[in-house]
């Protein structure tokens, strides 16, 4: 049977030269914190990577720490923005800065953030903290009017995706962490959908952390990255040996750090490449099944999407049983994220954007990338007219 | 030049079986969270995976969640009894046990420690917390005299490690955590470099948290597992998506996760003939060194100990300099924990045991696997004797 996997949002296939690059690394011996040569040669590989990952989003500013992946990065931020909230941490002081933090413990979000921020954020709101949830418009950009006005005095910290992984929608981040700058905040931004896919400059962009991911980008799963900036404090959530300069305990894990290294330097080549190919095959797969099948409706913003993301809502079909019927003839994709599959509700991002709980449960998600042919794209229109034509009878029997 | 990597406990290389098994991995696509078949299939691995490393240490009475190694699962133990302690997380209640808890707010740990765990509760007393470090013999040995007079109504949590990493002494774990149960209290037991070494059966130790890691015995590094007793409690050190029932959010690191399955298989069915042969060559290299370098001293329990691991206190030498002595001939060692190298201080563990700093500083961690032969024992104590000689020489003289 024909197979596309046609969810690259969840996660990458490895490409060949990242998994040369951990093959080389599964016969090297050595701790990378351990002073002999195998030690040495171990760490020298592993800052090799950092900037490799430096590079990709042009982080000159701050350092990279290695993190187990984007949850964890993230999760990171939220555990240093509560310490400094609570004022529990003396260890960072900032000049002039830390005196005018201590009033602040406000904490904003957008409204269609990751589970892994939105849960972290909601844990803040559980021990008592002031959350305020930040609405998107119809295409799921913040709405920065809402944003101004919900940034005060009080505000410590915003949190917003730069690409979201259900939608595609990118953010207008400049603008926002301007803002956010403006009032005195901090900035973090979950990249993890948007390095290697958009042009992401850390740089221009001046935010105080970015999370990134290595599986997202044909790199291997368990690995990710925090950017932060020179000038922003950082609280271990991992204690123990004096790895990452003691903000990130645990042996290194040289063949993730290289291949995630490995997957970083090219996608920083091959961007530009990766959004015309990428987009080219989403445009032929929208254009397909507009003309195919009656009342579809595209989720996320016309423009400003990231190349390979496509959300498309079939109205009067379930979502898991497109997704099962399309599994059987082996075209794999999601109904949103998939580290919130196996949850009933519909999803929060498509809810956000004013999609009702019925379209949001007959939405699917195309997430695109390098191995897909015309030849695929072509199959899956092909596959999935009848499919809604069958669901939707069944679904006006009942 | 000859090499001769005897630095097991900072990291093993990887087996031959367990690079297949990530191998196979690498080609594998699929978010193990995805509902596709992609999905399953991966999510079946890990579920492999965990019934494998679920063997190794007799855990049927509980769950395994897979971290990012050893680090994370004890900071995850550290981090949920933090909650328990400040009565911040409301979601565990236990028939009747967390209303006597909520009186409990005090920790102990051995003097012993591995850094993430010693750091760990340096944080917790940071934060206000009483925190106990209990004292050990000369042998490292657990005091257990002290453990009860320390034990109290008010003790909340007890961490043990089962195995030491700098000199092996092997506790005895099951009389601690009768100890420990009987006073109401909580165990975590470190076992990281117990497990895969000597029989480790956590139904028998009866401990609430057990922490192993993959690259300890052959696996790969960046993945290792938290056990978790059925009737203790766990709260995420990472929020996010619902993966392991919610507890560790993250994307599955498929590849390390299989390859710690595999290592934790095979470690199981050779576990006897591991410690046979590591044992025959550190008695091998012990004598050969007593035999040729005046006034060694032995660090760690003359019977209760890691077969694999010997270190050895040489008066009248810097460990550094016997190190990279050793290094330029292709040995490589280490003078203690890999998380703590680049640390000016002489070793805590040492410390503890009653070696003064001037010994400590001498001292130096050999720690054997497979892979090396009789010649290389031979060769190590052909090279040591003169880099001692010469060093001591240098020594008198300044």
């Amino acid at each position: 049977m024909r197979k596309v996997y046609i969810d690259y949002n969840a996660t990458t296939p490895i490409r060949p030269e990242v998994k040369n690059a951990i093959l080389e690394d599964l016969d090297i011996y050595g701790n990378a914190s351990s002073m002999h040569e195998s030690g040495r040669h171990a760490r020298a590989r592993v800052e090799q990577a950092r900037a490799d990952v430096s590079s990709l989003i042009g982080a000159k500013n701050g350092s990279i720490i290695f993190t187990s992946g984007g949850s964890e990065a993230n999760n990171t931020v939220f555990h240093t923005m509560r310490q400094l909230a609570e004022g529990s941490d003396e260890s960072w002081k900032m000049n002039g800065r830390d005196s005018a933090l201590r009033f602040r413990d406000e904490f904003l979000v957008s409204a269609i953030e990751h589970p892994c921020v939105m849960n972290s954020a909601l844990n803040l709101k559980k021990a008592g903290f002031k959350v305020t949830v930040l609405p998107v418009d119809e295409y799921g950009k913040l709405k920065t009017d809402e944003l101004k006005n919900s940034l005060s005095e009080k505000t410590l910290f915003v949190s917003v995706m730069a690409a979201n992984n259900e939608i595609g929608t990118v953010q207008d981040i400049k603008e926002i962490t301007a803002l956010v700058k403006n009032a005195g905040a901090f900035t973090h931004i979950d990249a993890v959908q948007a390095a290697g896919k958009i042009p992401f400059n850390a740089e221009e962009i001046d935010a105080d952390y970015i999370s990134v991911s290595a599986h997202k980008i044909y790199g291997p799963k368990g690995v990710g990255a925090l950017y932060v900036k020179k000038s922003a404090p950082l609280f271990p959530l991992i204690h123990g040996g004096h790895q990452e300069d003691g903000l990130r305990a645990g042996t290194y894990n040289n063949g993730g750090i290289l291949g995630f290294g490995t997957a970083a330097r090219l996608a920083a080549v091959e961007i530009d490449r990766y959004a015309k190919e990428t987009g080219a095959l989403r445009g032929r797969l929208l254009n397909g099944l507009l003309e195919n099948i009656p009342g579809v409706k595209i989720n996320g913003h016309p423009r400003d999407t990231l190349p390979n993301t496509l959300n498309i809502s079939f109205p009067g079909a379930e979502g898991e049983a497109i997704l099962l019927s399309m599994d059987m003839r082996g075209i794999e994709a999601s109904t949103g994220s998939a580290c919130a599959s196996g949850n009933l509700e519909p999803s929060h991002v498509l809810m956000a954007t004013g999609v009702g709980p019925e379209l949001a449960h007959g939405s699917i998600r195309f997430s695109l990338g390098w191995g897909i042919t015309e030849d695929d794209i072509d199959y899956i229109i092909e596959v999935l007219p009848p499919i809604l034509t069958r669901l939707r009878a069944m679904s006006t029997l009942t």
